[in-house]
């Protein structure tokens, strides 16, 4: 039996409460072979305050050899750059660029057990997929802008035809693989730019374009990123797959989460063609952080998207019934009022943790 | 008496529609002495379609002159210039870099009459300010961006110290002019930006703290805008003043605009030391032109906003009660029902004229 190493990042604040309770699913969904070998590494802002070094050349080695990596989360306030720019992010951020992750997969589903913040929005309507280009786009300026005499400041957004190409292919692949809009169960890929004023964005929607010509089954879409806000307020039925600018992917994707019950409930995926690395959409919560209270299903559920992309990459069907039924657990336990505190329950982590666990054995 | 001169631009779709309504209103606030002169100036993307120029110089020279600039919407699908980006919008990003209007107030409020489509929110839960800075930002690269060989793209976010002073205590000024937040009156400025990424938006926060701290009676916080768009889902209530980068104004502004009944509710006022460009936040609609039944709230508050401008300016009591008119009456027609389809009603544009135009009687 082939084992996988897993190359795990606690981070700050409730990050390891998180990534404690996502392995222990884990190890249990696959049962007692050692499928998967986790091995922690440390990066982060408090690694960032004790070393001087948030994203450490020995955490980023283990990452590029491991087999995928599962992260807790990031960042703690005030831990800056003496640009201003926070270091915690540096792990994350710099992982995205060294592998080479392209493509940050955002499913926002509105899950039984959820009360979306949407008037009148039920289980059903909220299902569409948020690919962020993870790449180049505004992140390519990061550390690279510059401020001038402290009279000015300039970031670059730059995209590339390859840039948008891949991104925008991974877009239209993963339409036609899943299931369409809730609406009218359409196959249709949404441009998300601002292709009006920027002469950037507006060669995104070219190759955008160009790239959609090839996939004359999947309905081409557009919005410019304001107006993106709107829709996602108001018919976000009408979504199926939606791709954009980082930064943009960015913005839209906690839009998105927040009308399926927030970031603790978002798990993220980003991927390039060598290394996943997942995690939950939600920041490091420093507040709550060691009060057992976090919500671990964002990072649960990027356990099972780890499973899913695994079991692709290695032809390994056994892995991707572990994320199946991980998800379905979890579905169980959540439809079941098993809730934190931010989704409007009283379970602590680890009875999610549990319960999830519970639900495990009832596929 | 003053006369004022107001130069009028429908531009596109619905614009001439929501135009008239909103010059209707305020000409019968005004009584009969003609207090203010319309004067209509053409532009926009069926201009361009007819002459090739979409902000002809006349009408440049017309606004400047003017004393006042209302707007109707501008934009027709699939009319843009060689570089892809659209020509309709030629003329409302014109106006703010040459009569350098900086700061573009966008209040966001929820209204009698209107169902919020967050769960749950009432009215007098939703009252806060956007003022996005009009004037640098990612729109300074508007025109400047390059596409190399169609090989790559780039376009620059440039922000200077004078752009962020001036539209930060913008923002200042006005959280201390009005009331503070819904749900703790507190006056607060939140500044929106991508500090923990950007160094320039790193520094727009540096200077936003050496502004913000010219003004102790005032609450300084702060958010990164993906994390808006979350808080103005959970907690529109927090929100007192918040002031942000170009881009960022322009979409967490749709953002809060659909929280209170969508663009066709939401006036804008655009800013400079020396002049003022107002209308409604929406498009121009161009599939329901020409039928009677765009809303013209938006344009109608625009023009109170107008007024109010243009009375502080002049010190002229007279514009500000027809100000505090238009309002009080578009309240009370909208608190009755007269509501267009895009807010869940059956009127016409021209009942809504005349509801208002009812109501401005029983002040
Ligand atoms: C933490 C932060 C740097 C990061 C980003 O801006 O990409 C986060 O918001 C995300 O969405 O992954
Ligand atoms: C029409 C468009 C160019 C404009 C903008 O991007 O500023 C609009 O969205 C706005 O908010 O005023």
């Amino acid at each position: 039996m082939q084992t996988y190493e897993i190359a795990v990042i606690h981070g700050d604040g409730i990050g390891p409460e998180v990534c404690q309770s996502a392995t222990d699913v884990i190890e249990a969904a696959l049962g007692n072979g050692k499928v998967l070998e986790f091995t922690e590494y440390p990066a982060g802002a408090a690694h960032f305050l004790k070393t001087g070094d948030g994203a450490p050349k020995a955490t980023m080695d283990a990452c590029r050899k491991a087999d995928a990596i599962l992260h807790g989360a990031a960042g703690l306030p005030g831990v800056v750059h003496p640009d201003g720019t926070e270091a915690g992010v540096d792990i994350g951020l710099g992982l995205r660029v060294q592998l080479d992750l392209y493509a940050n997969v955002r499913p926002i589903r509105l899950r039984e057990g959820i009360v979306s913040p949407l008037r009148g929005r039920e289980v059903g309507q909220i299902d569409y997929t948020i690919i962020r280009e993870d790449s180049e786009g505004m992140y390519a300026s990061r550390g690279a802008g510059a401020v001038v005499r402290e009279e000015m400041a300039v970031d670059m957004l730059i995209v590339t035809r390859k840039g948008i190409e891949r991104v925008v292919r991974a877009a239209f692949e993963l339409a036609r693989k899943t299931g369409g809009a809730p609406r009218d169960g359409k196959k249709r890929v949404t441009c998300c730019d601002k292709a009006n004023v920027l002469r950037s964005l507006a060669f995104f929607r070219r190759v955008f374009d160009e790239v959609g010509e090839q996939y004359p089954d999947v309905e081409r879409d557009y919005s410019y990123v304001d107006a993106m806000t709107v829709h996602l307020v108001e018919r976000p039925d009408f979504y199926n797959v939606i791709v954009a600018e980082n930064l943009f992917g960015d913005i839209i994707s906690d839009l998105g989460a927040v009308t399926v019950g927030g970031m603790g409930m978002s798990p993220t995926a980003e991927l390039g063609d060598h290394h996943g690395f997942f995690q939950a959409a939600h920041g490091s919560a420093p507040t709550i952080a060691g009060q057992g209270i976090a919500n671990p299903y964002g990072t649960i559920l990027a356990g099972a998207m780890m499973l899913h992309w695994l079991a692709e990459r290695h032809d390994d069907p056994t892995l991707a019934e572990a994320g199946r039924r991980i998800e379905e657990a979890s579905a169980r336990a959540l439809a079941g009022g098993v809730k934190t505190r931010d989704i409007g329950g009283k379970a602590m982590t680890r009875d999610v943790t549990a319960a999830v666990i519970g639900e495990l054995g009832s596929s």
